[in-house]
């Protein structure tokens, strides 16, 4: 199992291995992921429990608030498999939570979930009405202080619809960022999603400041962690990004923040990490939206696919039907930094298909 | 693949199954290496820049200073490949470097090398010309402030020639070591090898002392590294010198120094831990250079060998053409300590030679 740089160079990944990390991954929802056919990332109807299954299936290899886990409607189950294969492979050293606005908080013991009293966000068609400031404000807070216990932190997400939110926020900030962006559909629900973005595009004033603009059109994951990152350069803590356009349009998001701000970012500590599946999708382009950014950034993806898996829920990732999510990227390239086989994995993932 | 004691008892290394290490490679150059067919340790015109690209390798799996990795002339591949394979299948926690006097700086980025100001040395025939006291005297600062953030230290070298240098040193400070060293030539190219030692021990005078005979015959790597064992003496952070001969007159220029300032070494935190091909040489002999010493010092063998691999490259290992250097026989036996079978690192190795 390889780790392909696909920006900047290889020095920085190769620094982490055998190091230690902590997973965390971000759970939020919007209500955009209520939209009829805007995304497959759960079941029909239960789309907003999605991330709470998730980390409940991560940590614990159930799920609590259902009886199976989040599978898409062919049967593309969710991505939280592959970082479950790997965390039972090769242990994180440990897994938390920010929980950035859910229904339902994991029904989970022992294990941390961190807490902002932060509400689930209002569709951008009709405007998020996030307090973007505060929110921003509460992930710097959290950056300044958190303490890394491990060598290096994989930051994942569960956000059901959050490349469509990330996709207008991009666009709200000006970045031309059009067929550039990944879904988790195979047949990209383009005119869901463009209608959705539109609409959250109409609702921006010319008089908006950049939080004003975020707060109509953004997501919790985006704007918190666009702060984490910002108080992470305190304490210099090395961040792996785990996701795909999603986590670029974080990027974008802090480097906008810091114009805005007239400051400065330092991105050596971080770098994003995401799936063959993302890196070689023809429908977006990742390393176009990276640079779009000020500063440069190391980004890696792994070259595990399901190649050697008859499975064929599992044939549907070759297909392109399920590409990133709940840090599957990130969680990959930490096996390969542990000297972990892509069919190792793959056994894995199959014995929790049953 | 299993750990051979070869002097002492088996405590010591037992002691540190599962902990985790530092490997640290020491890189130095001597204008020795540039004597026509002294060593094969490098490219022709070039081998001054293997202690780099050895370097490079190790950290990041490519060779930044050149297109191919260090090969000998009939094809024989560096041991670097060996340590990289070992830390692709089970990471050491972290690598470091002691730039003991290069031409060239590795060109990487996010990995430790720690500089000390040390200019690369003269050949020995006409004189080594270093200032041996003041580089011991860094070696012994570097070793008190060290702090090792793992349970134990691997250290490693890549030293073109080092293996005559550490002939003559041994020599010079009076131990009856002819033929008793190893060299990375399979027809031990004792001619070549013998005057030069010879030539060396000529510039040697009756009323030198013991640093301006080293001084004269020595490498940075030899005198530095004594230090270092001094200085680490305050700290008592465990040891593996991971190499051949060259490790073992190591311990005879502390064996030696500690004698000349009339005071003691404490080696019980020390140990040689080398390849078979070393242990199993029959033109050298460490265990018998080993017991020179007025301490005891446990060493140990990894019985890893490329038996069960038909790659062309590796058959010459096994022929006795290249046998130890960039921790080769540190790294394997660290490989042991944590489980790692010796089909795990053959499949690595043969998998980096493409």
């Amino acid at each position: 199992m390889k780790i392909n740089t696909i920006n900047g160079s290889k020095d920085f990944i190769e620094s982490l291995r055998g190091k230690t990390a902590t997973f965390i991954l971000s759970i939020s929802t919007t209500k955009t992921c209520e939209i009829k056919g805007i995304t497959q990332a759960g079941l029909p109807g239960l789309i907003s429990l999605t991330p709470t299954l998730d980390a409940e299936f991560l940590a614990i290899g159930e799920v609590r608030s259902l009886e199976n886990i989040a599978e898409t409607p062919k049967g593309v189950p969710t991505p939280a498999l592959i970082t479950r294969a790997v965390h039972l492979e090769h242990p994180f050293k440990r897994i938390e939570f920010l929980n950035l606005g859910v229904d339902n908080i994991p029904k989970i013991d022992y294990f941390q979930i961190h807490n902002f009293d932060i509400k689930k966000s209002e569709a951008i068609d009709t405007n998020a009405k996030i307090n973007a400031l505060e929110l921003f404000q509460k992930g710097v807070e959290f950056g300044k202080n958190y303490i890394c216990k491990d060598d290096y932190i994989i930051l994942g997400e569960s956000v059901p619809s959050g490349t469509t939110t990330a996709e207008a926020t991009a666009q709200a900030m000006g970045y031309d960022v059009a067929e550039k962006f990944s879904s988790s559909f195979k047949n990209n629900p383009t005119n869901i999603k463009n209608q959705t973005i539109k609409k959250a595009l109409n609702n921006i004033n010319n008089e908006d400041e950049l939080f004003q603009i975020l707060g109509k059109v953004s997501d919790n994951m985006l704007i918190f962690n666009a702060g984490f990152l910002l108080g992470n350069s305190y304490t210099r803590t090395k961040i792996l990004l785990a996701g795909g356009t999603q986590m670029a349009a974080l990027l974008l998001v802090v480097n906008s923040i810091v114009k805005y701000m007239d400051g400065q970012f330092d991105s050596s500590n971080i770098a994003l990490c995401t799936t063959s599946w993302v890196a070689n999708d023809e429908d977006s382009n990742i390393i176009s939206i990276l640079n779009m950014n000020d500063f440069k950034v190391n980004a890696y993806a792994s070259n595990f696919n399901f190649s050697n898996s008859s499975h064929p829920a599992l044939k549907l990732y070759e297909d392109g039907e399920a590409k990133e999510g709940v840090g599957a990227g990130g969680a990959l390239i930490y096996a390969s930094l542990n000297g972990i086989e892509q069919n190792q994995i793959t056994n894995r993932v199959e014995s929790l298909l049953g």
